[in-house]
């Protein structure tokens, strides 16, 4: 096991009607003015909105509103987000949404305090200083509740990029699972999706003898895949919710990624096809991991078998263990088919004739130099050979 | 799944030689005069304290030093502790070594601005106040290092009596692997008991469907239990300690026993053993937990049976469920005797004719009810009836 720091700070209230204690978690946690930031109409049309401006009235804590996060969250509001924030002289920021309207919360929490582009902080320059954000989570997928990380795609190219700072971690995150329940199926899916990516890409490693970490990814993914068909056929499934939702956030908090070296090249190759093709990232996972995974498994057939015995139910086959890694693989691409899930570039409206502008911004765009690395190195070559497993 | 809350803001720096880092760490967290809180002689022969002490030196952190915690630790030394901090003005109490140690330091840091008796805090006083708290870790077991719970045994009466609450969470942990190596077989093994005996705690539950942390308890009981037994075989061994360092931590700062009922029968059973014989926790709860779990299996047959086929590997038996939960426990037993546990009465020194007293002291003690309540309601006679099925 490699040395490691974790530090997981996050004030988590999770279950039914916790949106109610809102107000007295900002409170808590010293704001005095709120941005309420959010995505389109459904938080709004349910009454969620409502609900956290009473929370935030009955502690009379003054707060102003920036909704229209969308999918794959834009650079251009972050911006707005940033100028009202520094007018208004807004100390605390409330996302209320999914993994798209905290990312775009603390991407602003980060620009605000800082003297230069926002930009700065996802091309590599870290994060100083940062106003605390909460956050109302509405969707189980992106972790990014109880995680340092924020993707934000550049609306000049498109490049969709990531930052990671452990000051960016949310001061406290509201969990009612009860909200997730209205979700249509294929953004559950794209949820259930993602999560299982985060267990993936911290599964995949050449760190030896991590057993511990091994097992708490394997017990999440188990979760996730029984509690995942259970919810696509029972969507008002509280129980069946509730686990999906707290797994996902232990899949990304990494409690389950210390002190092993991580792969996030799937990551890395879906970035480019939601941020050209602005499909949702969980449906671009669901294309890439079977491929990535069936381009690669040869570098650790073991590991590979283990996932399939442990986590898919396979019977390893002691003769021939790569035949029990790629049906592990067969297993997760057939469970993602079944969810909803596109698991092919046609399916996902991704065309064949781009994969060579792909693989160009994937290895060169934002500085980098040629290849992407984690797991393994995989340069141009490696990467138009993973594109073309998905066709 | 029950409404919770989930907050584990400790920074645990884990690795080798991280005890180099105490000094960084507690200005980190804002410490300028430290209580250098231990044991007995092998912190300071094995050099431990002294590169606890060059490493505050190197921050400039004055401090002093309180040794002489023992297992199951005392009030006379946390009154002793109290008094000096109070003296001395420190403001930050630095525990290096185990549970007991790290248990003492934190009933110290709830006493010293607390102006009454510390004792009214193990007896249902919330902790109002606390000198903040770090760690160095030396011993794999009580969960202490990311818990905010202290047991202390009061010398008058020797009652062994637990506080619970967030504020005595530690700040910090420092976590090598590496010290727990020269550890006695037999503590060890105590250790790898205590924490199987808080993952038991929290998988007895009556608390319907909650999928994750059910796995996620058997992930590290799966993980304890393969580690343990190579860490017996071969005590030098890293990484086997450091998989079974972080399960400890995992096992009990709460986040797989989040949102449902627990159970912590066992632990009350055992302290009035350690209390009365002052034989050792984890000893105690190796007798306690087989003995407990005969005696109320049949509540929940399917539970037991669960936990035997996905941790113990029990096949299961279809026809006739009991056999399979009864043989999970029976595999529990055989595990805890084959690493070195006691498992009867006589083993661990224990009397047979002490069982009224153990039983009154248990359920009329500290002002209990005449029952104890956990999973189940345990009065008299059956506490007197598990005590027995210990013999």
């Amino acid at each position: 096991m490699d040395n490691f720091v974790f530090n997981s700070p996050t004030y988590f209230c999770f279950g039914k009607d916790t949106e109610n204690e809102a107000g007295a978690l900002v409170k808590k946690f010293g704001g005095s003015k709120v941005l309420i930031h959010y995505g389109g109409g459904s938080a709004v049309k349910s009454g969620l909105i409502d609900r956290v401006k009473a929370s935030l009235d009955r502690e009379n804590i003054p707060y102003i509103l920036l909704g229209g996060v969308q999918p794959n969250p834009r650079s251009g509001l972050v911006y707005k987000g940033i100028e009202l924030c520094r007018k208004e002289k807004v100390d605390f920021i409330l996302a209320v949404g999914g993994g798209s309207a905290i990312d775009s919360s603390k991407a602003i929490a980060g620009g605000v305090p800082y003297d230069g582009d926002f930009w700065d902080h996802h091309s590599g320059k870290p994060v100083e200083k940062a106003l605390p954000v909460g956050t109302v989570l509405t969707i189980a997928a992106a972790g990014s509740e109880g995680s340092g990380n924020t993707v934000i795609t550049h609306e000049n190219g498109m490049l969709k990029r990531g930052c990671r700072t452990e000051i960016l971690r949310p001061k406290f995150s509201i969990m009612n699972p009860s909200l997730t329940c209205t979700l249509p199926a294929f953004q559950t899916a794209c949820g259930i999706t993602d999560i299982l990516a985060h267990l993936y890409e911290r599964y995949i490693t050449d760190t030896k003898e991590v057993e511990v970490t091994d097992r708490v990814i394997e017990a999440l993914m188990l979760t996730v895949v029984k509690e995942g068909r259970r919810v696509i056929a029972d969507p008002y499934n509280y129980e069946a919710r509730a686990n999906i939702m707290w797994a996902g956030t232990l899949a990304h908090n990494n409690v389950c990624g210390v002190g092993r070296r991580q792969d996030w090249n799937s990551h890395a190759l879906e970035h480019e096809l939601s941020g050209l093709y602005d499909c949702a990232h969980g449906a671009g996972l669901a294309v890439v991991m079977p491929a990535m995974f069936t381009y690669i498994y040869e570098k650790d057939v073991m590991r590979f078998a283990q996932v399939a015995v442990r986590v898919w139910g396979c019977e390893m086959n002691f003769e021939n263990p790569k035949e029990t890694a790629l049906e592990g693989i067969e297993r997760l691409k057939n469970f993602l088919s079944s969810i909803g899930m596109p698991v092919t570039f046609s399916e996902l409206g991704a065309r064949q004739e781009d994969i060579p502008y792909l693989v160009d911004t994937l290895c060169d765009g934002n500085g980098r130099p040629g290849y992407i690395e984690g797991y393994l190195k995989l340069d141009k070559e490696d990467c138009t050979n993973i594109y073309k497993l998905m066709l």
